[in-house]
């Protein structure tokens, strides 16, 4: 935790830079100061079957979700919602500038008591 | 919002037009009258890995999620869950003959104080 | 149901079995005498996007999903929640053991109202 998953129309591939915008996201859920670097996993999915709205071959869209762990504040929460949500605005405004796009994002909480997992990627950050 | 997500086993793409089940599948939730066109998006994601029951090669699934919007009546989602379900089990009528195929079907709805949007095709599709 | 779905990095796949981790978890969910065969479903999807941690070309990343019907005790959850965290904690030892990786399991329970279903491999295996 935190989790952020995408899932994307495949004819976005040729004009928005994936890559950046999940390195993007990463960075902005850290300026909140609410993550610890060693726990964010941002990935992607491209989906090549897709049907949006009228079905023009324009039609695209992103959905993200964002699953983190239990203990935060509605405030806290709605804090970090808008920082990513602002990010990702000024990232896709060409998409947005034109009228075949539609961009979603939705925050969701782990219940702990049926979670599990093991990172080991954190005693290397946390000892750095 | 209304978000339609589908997974499916890979070895259905030789025997399924994903393609046009996602346009019925929009095509279905519009003539349920709940949704504004400009809002759906239909999407499926191909799984290359997968183990199904018995692991038997001809064994396959599609499990299908809707999440929307907070304030439909559970009558309301019933009757929206009903229609997506009854189109696909006749669209699906060949898997479901044999016995080697299991669809599934769940609603799920998206917490508004969590939720971020912004829809650049409702303008369009909203003035013509 | 049961639905397993993971989500992985695309670094991993050179060196994790996947179709093997699949089989797997559906072997060790039958041993746990909670599901029946027939209704098992696992599959994963390859993220060929993604940004993990400090981004380093190495760091990698499984996270699972259980879905599953309603009406087991939270007693009964974790103990099929144990036993395949269990397992995979043994089965990518080699990754758990370099600083890079990062695993997770969450177990979600399905709303049965606003689930449909049809599995047609349930009459094969029951008569069997």
């Amino acid at each position: 935790m935190p989790h952020f998953s995408f899932e994307y129309s495949a004819n976005l591939d040729q004009q928005v830079d994936f890559k950046a915008m999940s390195a993007k996201i990463l960075a902005t859920a850290l300026e909140t100061g609410f993550f610890e670097i060693g726990a964010v996993r941002v990935r992607g999915v491209r989906c090549d079957v897709y049907t949006v709205a009228d079905d023009m071959p324009e039609n695209s869209f992103i959905d993200l979700s964002l699953r983190l762990g239990e203990g935060r504040s509605e405030t806290d929460k709605k804090t970090i919602g808008d920082a990513i949500f602002a990010m990702l605005e000024e990232f896709l405004q060409p998409q947005l500038a034109a009228p075949h796009f539609a961009l979603s994002f939705e925050i969701r909480v782990i219940n702990s008591a049926l979670s599990w997992k093991r990172n080991a990627i954190h005693p290397r950050l946390r000892n750095s």
